[in-house]
């Protein structure tokens, strides 16, 4: 039953929730995955200097984080060479995007997103009352045509598109984003989810000024750098937005171990090198076992494949089911056409090894029932 | 400047923060505390489980955590005798309330708490739109009668009281609070705020049935627990109020690395009754110290002692600002009468020491200036 007393908004929200996380599907199976294929996390760790900086600060554990995230924020502006006042941290990816919903969507407004992108993007966009205006992926990608014409046509406050683009891999080049940033339309702001840009080729980053208003870029310390469990991410863009955070955000919200594991990962650059390298080897990988099983790998700028199973979302999520039963968890995009792949994660050998051997007979299982 | 394209209601937010860190007061200063006895933390730490707990969930880093918490709700449910369903974990209380408040206040609506009360609940209620009525304190109590006849008065959908309270270190018998709740008007939710709990007399906390609509719990591992750093507290209340939290919630919002230090500090029993001891202490040597410098510290059933300085908030602030300057990090209540005293954070000797040893100095000067 619902609680009578809720907002009339709050009312009217579904009780769904984004994801189901892999360690209930454990619990429902009674049994630990094999290997953990599903998430997009990086099976490779984090830095080692990650761990000793989560140590060392588990004797501080006792005291608040600093609200302000003063050495992380420096650090992250002189990495990404803008000013303090450009760089917002919150809880994760997640986190900013909702409080940048909430400052920037009152009941009613429009929003601008892709059929089958982020579902967390969309469950903040409803929580605030937005109006949610999708347009097509075309083939693999995310189109700036669409988007920047639909929100021509909706008044849309934001739009948002993630380069690399989850779940499919593709990626634009800077030049065709620039482009993008070009056509927003006055009072509107561009999101670019920029979750995988530590794993995607050289140049793919959005390259704007700082103070460029039209647009925000968030970035993340779950993917490249391998904290998904500490949820750190930061958010890019003009400083007056960025300020704005302040107004609404939970300033104690990332905690002291989580901004002293972020900043001791984004100094060693030369780990993400290392992984960067891991990740392509996976990918490649990932790709040949989809060909030897007769699919067809995505090309991907990020750490994980999207897998055409070659038929609808029905067949894909056989495979996927049949998958999980053999304890291997990958999750697949939520709509079609998208959902005619699994999305598989890159991993160490042994984990992708698994996924490998029990590939065919899902798909072998997944075809008998089609 | 502010962003022309923020909603109406985040245009009119004031860009002020509820608390200014400590790390923010050491940067200006240009120098570390000698004691950090400002923000009620507890500077006997969390149990030595937590560290081993902390240390081995480092390896774990790179795992998204369970959106579920599935093994610390159990744990906390089990620990306080009210189901899973009852129960809702958080980036601690002030992420809790922000979600709450979320969830039953809609622009206009009212909200009744106490001049002086927590400021990051009234900073949740101003950012959603919510109208603030206040009634003042009753000597050093929150008064339960006022702040129901002002809800009444006002159609309230929510009350605020903490208890023990936070800035003055009263509490309210278990008796008092269960008349309160009886009293709560209809279609009105009272919150009452039990983050430190675990520090006062047995019998303190309320004792509701676990699904009694007309109350929610709110409890942390900031306080007794030692765990201001990782942002866990969690909420006792009905199930539907609980459920509809993830309507809104930040689903990975709580660590994995937090979840087990909480998990472990939940588990360790023994330490809080060792902390309880130790903060038992800690309260006398403080009021002593008051009291040896002609001011009167009042009964406290926290980890603090509000003392009374015996003047008006300026003085109390010269205090303050004095003490600031001998590296003695204190708050203060922010509002008149309550402002008349200085808030001390009870902790290890050596920390207590520091404050001994400056407040006589610190008086001196203050009434040279007043």
């Amino acid at each position: 039953m619902t609680d009578p007393r809720l907002t009339r908004l709050a009312q009217g929200l579904p009780a769904s929730v984004p994801f189901v996380g892999p360690e209930r599907l454990e619990r429902m199976r009674g049994a630990p995955f094999v290997a953990r294929l599903g998430a997009n996390e990086s099976g490779f760790g984090p830095s080692p200097r990650v761990a000793e900086a989560i140590r060392a600060a588990a004797d501080e554990a006792w005291m608040y984080p600093d609200p302000d995230m003063h050495a992380l924020r420096n650090a992250i502006a002189a990495h990404n060479e803008v000013a303090p006042e450009n760089v917002m941290i919150g809880e994760g990816i997640d986190g900013l995007l909702g409080n940048l919903v909430r400052l920037l969507v009152a009941p009613g407004d429009s929003v601008v997103t892709s059929v089958g992108a982020y579902p967390t993007f969309n469950y903040h966009v409803t929580g605030f009352g937005g109006v949610l205006h999708t347009v097509p992926y075309t083939g693999n990608f995310e189109d700036p045509e669409r988007l920047v014409a639909k929100a021509r046509e909706t008044g849309a406050k934001l739009i948002y598109l993630a380069n690399p683009d989850n779940p499919m891999g593709s990626h634009h080049s800077a030049h065709m984003m620039r482009n993008l940033v070009t056509n927003v339309p006055a009072g509107c702001l561009l999101i670019v989810d920029e979750a995988y840009i530590e794993l995607a080729p050289q140049g793919t980053a959005l390259a704007v000024a700082p103070d460029d208003a039209r647009v925000i870029r968030m970035r993340t310390f779950s993917k490249g750098y391998g904290l998904a469990g500490l949820r750190v991410g930061y958010a890019l863009g003009a400083r007056d937005l960025i300020a704005a955070f302040d107004r609404v955000r939970n300033h104690f919200g990332v905690g002291r171990v989580a901004q002293a594991a972020a900043l001791a990962a984004l100094g060693d650059q030369d780990w993400l090198a290392q992984i960067n390298a891991r990740v392509a080897d996976s990918r490649d990988r990932l790709a040949a076992i989809a060909l030897e099983n007769g699919l067809v790998p995505l090309a991907s700028a990020t750490n994980f494949v999207a897998i055409d199973c070659g038929a609808d979302g029905t067949f894909a999520r056989a495979v996927l089911d049949v998958l999980a039963t053999r304890g291997i968890f990958v999750r697949m995009p939520g709509v079609a056409p998208l959902d005619r792949c699994i999305r598989v994660t890159c991993g160490p050998d042994n984990q992708i090894d698994a996924f490998a051997k029990a590939l065919p007979d899902a798909l072998a299982a997944a075809r008998r029932h089609a």
